[in-house]
This record gives structure tokens, sequence and C-alpha cells, in this order.
């Protein structure tokens, strides 16, 4: 099982513009059948910060995911108003 | 409901020093009756980036937690053998 976090830091005045292209992101992508969990939270000090929580099966899944149409549509829509680079950290369940 | 993103790193040398204090504190916060989701991962990148995923009702569940006898015998155990500061994201539900 892979977990996966990834960050995105949006531009305070593009985070109007950013919301329903995230929230139709979350949506297909949850369609996906190989996508075990895909949530998203804001940072409570921060409202451009987007933290994605993942969970797939592997990391061949989570490349399937990468090459969507819905991701490759709309993750450049969305990265065309962050404001620094986005970070992400693929994990292992530890305990 | 309150999710959580806290991390840890590590010195190299000490991973197999915190690796019980983890499970310990895992095992015992997952007892805690307002516990919703209590996960701790690794950075497959960085075996001395410790990442939990928390799960809780809301802040005062929270801070119910970090008062814990379980919490405040092992936290400073663990962090005993930081490398660099530990943070920690408190965040709410987007999508």
């Amino acid at each position: 099982m892979l977990k996966v976090i990834a960050q995105d830091f949006i531009r305070a005045e593009a985070i109007g513009i950013v919301t329903p292209l995230y929230r139709e992101l979350v949506e297909l992508t949850r369609r996906e059948p190989l996508c075990m969990g895909y949530d998203l939270f804001t940072d409570q000090k921060d409202p451009g910060h987007f933290i994605f929580i993942e969970t797939w099966p592997d990391r061949a899944a989570l490349d399937l995911h990468c090459a969507t149409e819905h991701f490759r549509r709309l993750v450049p829509q969305i990265d065309a108003h962050l404001r620094e680079r986005g970070t992400y950290i693929l994990m292992d369940v530890f305990a």
C-alpha cells in the first residue's frame, strides 16, 4: 500500500479559480478503479496551502492516475496558479 | 473533523531506538476514546522522516491527546533523537 501527501501552494487571489478544478479532480480521481483514498484538505493557517492525502495499491496505480485525462487536463490548470513549487512524499506504512 | 499531519526527522543512527517508542505511541493513542485515526508512515526517500496522519473530532480532542500520559512520556524520548525541528499542519476538509 502506497500513501502519498501532495502539497500545493496557491496564490491567494486564485483560490476561487482553483476551487472548482480541485473539486473536479477529486471527484474524477475517486472514480478511478484503483483509487483507495483521495482526500483534499487546507491548512488552517494558510487557505492557499492545499494538501492531498492519497492511498494507492502501489506505484503503478499512482502512475496510472497521473496519466489519466482528468489529471493531465486539470493539474496544469491548477499549477498555473502556484505561488511556489508543490511537494510530494511517497510513504510506506510504519505502524 | 480535524486532520493533522505531524512530521519528525530522526537521526539515522537513532531509528532503532525510536521504533519501539513510536509503536507504543501509536498503540496507546489508538486506544484513546476520541481518536478517529492515527497512522504512522515513513518517507520512501528518507527512513528517518516519520509522518503521522491523524484524525480527531476537533481541536479539544487533539489537546487531550497531547496531555495523555503516553504522549507526555514518549514524545520527549523520541524528540531527543530529532535531527531537525518537527512540523505539524492542522487541516480542514476541503473535498
